[in-house]
């Protein structure tokens, strides 16, 4: 005998993320025999490097996996607070950096840290589609500042301001470089966006998980303005380390124990193995740097030829691996389109809808962080398929 | 400038987990030079199997670590679905599996997919402390059922009639072994349980991580009794793999769309690596076994000695590598209790206000997942520092 049950939760009732059902139906026809080229995870191609893969196994050899502090192995956290001071010139007391189980823990507790139920964050349209998803997940309240293009596609303090005055937000997250579109923030852009930000109350979540990853332009981070703000960060992108679920963030000192607190609860702590390999990635810069240099090439490749297969209008492409293109010139349904292109030529590519929910489809992500080789044949297929 | 920054959130604002600021407590006590005896934390003190290192370290040697689809690692699904067959004669569709960022990952997707902000939920005092303070945190509420001694510390039927006559409960979880007590239900007094929960139409969700670790009884699945229930497990305890952050859960049908979107959001996907390792954990049996007939010897030990040292008042140990004992005869502040001991004898123990709020300043949980050579110390030394 069954009583009457409740089905999913009301706030699980969230958008899938259209990249990782990509990636899921890709994988079933690669399990199937089919070569498939990878542009639709925002996952290197390359393998982590060498270095951290060997400080893995030390620690492997050694013996021990086991939890650490709930704020992340001591070492890693004194050599991430260095990191800001030899990058950017900041000072940051270890004290105020956690560890967490990918930038995605990162978010999720900060967000639990800093906002109650019904609080309103604002975000980017179109952006990464997980922070609107976990905000909801948590019962919070999502603004979206559609972006335009007169500001290349970044948030503005007169959009912040009329979005407060509404009904004032407690949260702003921005990134730059920013996912889907690869578009940054000029540093002093940044900077007066976080001085509003601060000038209101407004908590500012700096996602700076693409830093490392820059073709043209400064990436700075929100730490050399505010010490209110909350840095989240990753080893998935620049050092290679996505399946190693590590990333961390750097708090203001009042949020320091409400992180610790719930990330003991809620996590326990990130993956130890994770933690001891990350401390090399630090110093893997050389195989790092070639790696870069590859999507450097792929993004130069793929600037001169989609144009010509009719994919003329995009973002501009400032950092992270990214090419956020209008699709309108041969569809108005790009979920649609990005099924075929994945059926009938193999290639594995994010509809829009994932990264902007009203004007998404027109458009369609194409991630360069795949071989030099695989983007080339990439390009050739599209025209195939195209043509 | 700075505006009026909200502080930490009010969800935030849950109980620390005390067995790891204990363990913060022990490891700077380490780092500063002194042997610490740990039986703080619910962690096996031998190393993880060598056939799970090893598979670690051939899945670093071919260089890729990256996303999995989220559910997890298809393979890995599959072997955890025919585990059920072998272990418990249960048939399981690898597809209502769920690979987890250890059974924490597990129980925060659960609760998500489950529950609604304002659903009530059940749990028993004493019991886990992350329940409480995962649910509080998601704004959940907790309602705590006080066990009893003739019930050998088990939630009956009629406590959770009465609570859901008072207002209905959506959720209600249950542990066997049990943490911190490990105490079991019978297979019989299970199902009995299971069949009210889902009678009155409550989600029966099954925290079954300490299965394996068994002295005395049986531990059956809740899925033997009804698919309707949401197993929780993990590769932490029998396995030897807290440090991986790995564990899955068993879903009714219903919910496994919702935990796969929420998954892709919350957490993309569980640590690479670790899936890849756990399963290899599966064949390791024979040194897993080997490691459990230390814990059943620091058991037979812990239960002849410490009686004689005055803590003659525990609940019964049928599972689990926990020892809950009543320190009413030295102190009514098991907090200050375990502080003393950890500075004074070396030892790291839990104090009872971890697991239950009301009553907890009577109790401490030791641990004797440690060696037995620690163990026989510990006994010895907090023989010596009672005296």
């Amino acid at each position: 005998m069954t009583g009457q049950y409740k089905g999913p939760s009301r706030r699980s009732d969230v958008a899938p993320f259209l990249a990782m059902d990509v990636l899921s139906a890709a994988n079933a026809l690669e399990a199937a025999g089919r070569r498939i080229l990878h542009m639709e995870v925002g996952e290197p191609g390359a393998a982590t490097p060498r270095a951290v893969r060997e400080a893995a196994i030390a620690a492997l050899q050694g013996g021990r996996v086991g939890y650490t502090d709930a704020l992340g192995w001591r070492p890693l956290r004194e050599r991430i607070a260095r990191h800001y001071g030899e990058r950017h010139g900041v000072e940051v007391d270890p004290g105020r950096v956690a560890v967490t189980t990918g930038s995605s823990g990162g978010f999720n507790l900060a967000f639990l840290a800093a906002f109650d139920a019904g609080d309103r964050v604002a975000i980017a349209s179109p952006g990464y589609p997980a922070y609107a998803n976990i905000l909801r997940a948590l019962d919070l309240e999502v603004v979206e500042l559609r972006t335009r293009t007169e500001d290349r596609h970044a948030i503005t303090p007169a959009l912040v301001e009329a979005a407060h005055r509404e009904k004032p937000l407690a949260g702003l997250i921005v990134a730059s470089p920013a996912n889907p579109t690869g578009t940054m923030m000029t540093p002093v852009a940044l900077a007066k966006l976080i001085r509003t930000s601060d000038a209101l109350g407004i908590r500012f979540i700096s996602d700076e998980i693409y830093h490392g990853l820059v073709y043209d332009g400064v990436a700075e981070t929100a730490l050399a303005t505010s010490n209110e703000a909350i840095v989240i960060n990753s080893f998935s992108k620049y050092y290679c380390m996505t399946g190693w679920r590590i990333g961390w963030m750097i708090l203001p000192p009042s949020l320091v124990r409400a992180v610790e607190r719930l990330g003991q609860n809620l996590y326990i702590s990130a993956p130890d193995l994770s933690q001891k390999a990350a401390l090399a990635a630090f110093d893997a810069t050389d195989e790092l740097e070639r790696i870069k240099d590859g999507y450097a090439a792929n993004r130069k490749l793929l600037l001169e030829r989609l144009p010509g297969l009719g994919f003329d209008d995009f973002f501009p492409v400032d950092g992270a691996f990214y090419i956020y293109a209008s699709v309108r010139r041969f569809t108005n349904d790009s979920a649609e389109f990005a099924r075929r292109m994945l059926n009938e030529a193999g290639i594995a590519a994010t509809p829009g809808m994932d990264f902007d929910r009203s004007q998404g489809d027109a458009y369609i992500r194409f991630s360069f962080a795949g071989s030099v080789t695989d983007i080339d044949e990439a390009s050739q297929r599209l025209g195939d398929w195209l043509r």
